[in-house]
């Protein structure tokens, strides 16, 4: 791959450097029939049968390269999640960039080669992308978005409506290395012992299909948390969820930084981990096999479903105490670009 | 439509305001039963048949708002046209944006408006979104990015391996509006008759397909404009363009901003124009239907496809005097964030 020494405004003015760019660098990363036409817009072969599902999401992550990833690997990872989270096998992606000018070259072919592996590793095609840039101090290095489109085959269907009380909530490993990769570099804490789980899921969740499991609910617990994240499902389901504060796994290292930061794990985002609401006869067999993939060895029953009850808030907390404390949606300041 | 006043960096945080925004802004401008699931991925219906078309754009235009549109219209028409383009019937959109901390909440409802309006007028629908911020200085204002959706109907096809010599070379109207209204304002040329051309183009190119005109390739001179958009089709087809100056059609108050900035109306950027190459002997009928649209009243026979010929360039231009000047590929410089 050769990329440019830096970014100019005329890579992304449509003229013979947005097209040497394009055949130098994006060309032979993303190499496929459907991209190589460089039409248009990309002509795809007939998708499988079931209902397809379409997604987009946009990357301002900063720093843009982290440990375990970079804001390409974010890009396609988060957009194959979104999909996956759907029920969906995700299938085809876009991938469109605004780059700062003066960008330099090695950043952009990391992003770029961040891309490439994460689509290849989780088997999707990148059919279309475009360039833009921007003056300096115009923009911030790199963004980038995505857009999926996936099928839901026939007979899956996942809908936070589905939830149903007596039903377990898994997590299928530990939460909040994302986000605390993230915050530790801003305050200049780096460790090595910190890595982002940013991971695509469908090679994770796959198997769960395959062997029946009748899963009510999937979804990313991504900016905002597991906390927040949960107060959307209980909020559209109707039902109270009582997350159980032991079980929730938190990875040494993550733990340190929640202290040292005061930050509350439950509102760290992951970018490769799913929460997943099953009946709970059916918990002990899933997490068999979500421990039996290498991104799922870390699963684990962090809570129950329950009917909703006055003067309880929609997603509680029991403490090691035993007692209960509301878990609220975030309000106010997240990380800012965390992803 | 409510929007806050200020954009805060909370907006895209994934919070509580980020899914204020959503709610009072987003859904109610882009209500449809796919987008309101606000789900991880939107789950549309079956796709009719034919091969399905993917495209995306980023859209980071300067000024955001213009004489004949803003950056939600260009970004819904510029995604739709990429799917028309590639003969598609333009059906789902998603649409995601970067705002900046402090972005004035009037400009993002006004992009909002702009977006609803060319969707509605396109007949196309917004099934995702997502809302980024970042801090001050590290964006402007407003980005967005779309991807689409469209499906190609069976025994439609178009390709600049199609374009054959003795081909005509069609534009449905003038061309360089909405480069010329950028760049005008830029220079502090306001002008009461300089107006964007951006528009959709499925409305009118429909009817081509429809009256069973063999429509060989399809391109709209966007970035670069028509000899940028030239040069790539000739490239793709292994032919030789001869474009008539005299014959191009350019409104006068775009001639004159060419004259007054130096620049040439053939590299100026269209964003609601077409080219169409097709057999010489369709091309009065085509023309007739295409003046008989709105859109269309200007649509002109610009040119003709030749064989390629040693010592001449790919696209040339017959001069007013008769003579032949090659028309090349933009090099450098294009105006800078025109779309």
């Amino acid at each position: 791959m050769k990329a440019p020494q830096r970014i100019l405004l005329a890579h992304g003015a449509g003229g013979r450097l947005t097209r040497e760019l394009v055949e130098r660098l994006f060309l032979p990363a993303f190499a496929n029939p459907e991209l190589e036409d460089l039409d248009d817009a990309a002509l795809l072969p007939e998708l499988p049968p079931g209902r397809p599902a379409l997604t987009t999401d946009g990357h301002v992550v900063d720093p843009p390269v982290f440990a375990g990833g970079d804001l390409g690997t974010l890009s396609v990872n988060g957009t194959v999640n979104d999909l996956v989270m759907a029920g969906a096998r995700p299938l085809w992606l876009t991938w469109a960039v605004i780059l700062e000018e003066g960008l330099d070259g090695e950043l952009l072919a990391t992003c770029v080669e961040g891309a490439r592996r994460a689509a290849e590793e989780a088997g999707v095609r990148i059919a279309a992308g475009d360039t833009k840039t921007v003056p300096r101090g115009k923009g911030d290095r790199i963004f980038a978005v995505t857009a999926g489109l996936g099928v839901v085959p026939p007979g899956r269907g996942v809908n936070d409506r589905n939830i149903a009380p007596g039903d377990a909530i898994l997590v299928t490993g530990t939460v909040g290395d994302h986000g605390a990769t993230i915050m530790a570099h801003r305050h200049g804490m780096e460790s090595t012992e910190l890595v982002s789980d940013c991971a695509a899921l469908n090679g994770l969740l796959e198997p769960l299909w395959e062997a029946g499991v009748p899963i009510h609910a999937l979804h990313d617990p991504t900016r905002g948390g597991v906390a927040t994240t949960c107060n959307e499902a209980a909020a559209r389901s109707g039902l109270r969820f009582v997350l159980d504060q032991q079980a929730l796994p938190v990875a040494p290292p993550v733990r340190a930084v929640c202290e040292l930061l005061g930050l509350d794990p439950f509102y760290l985002a992951c970018e490769g981990r799913a929460l997943v609401w099953l009946p709970e006869a059916e918990a002990d067999r899933a997490l068999e096999i979500l421990r039996g993939h290498p991104l799922g060895r870390g699963s684990a029953r962090i809570g129950e479903v329950v009917d909703s009850a006055p003067g309880h808030a929609p997603v509680e907390v029991r403490t090691v105490s035993g007692a209960l404390r509301p878990l609220d949606l975030l309000s106010g300041m997240d990380l800012p670009r965390i992803c």
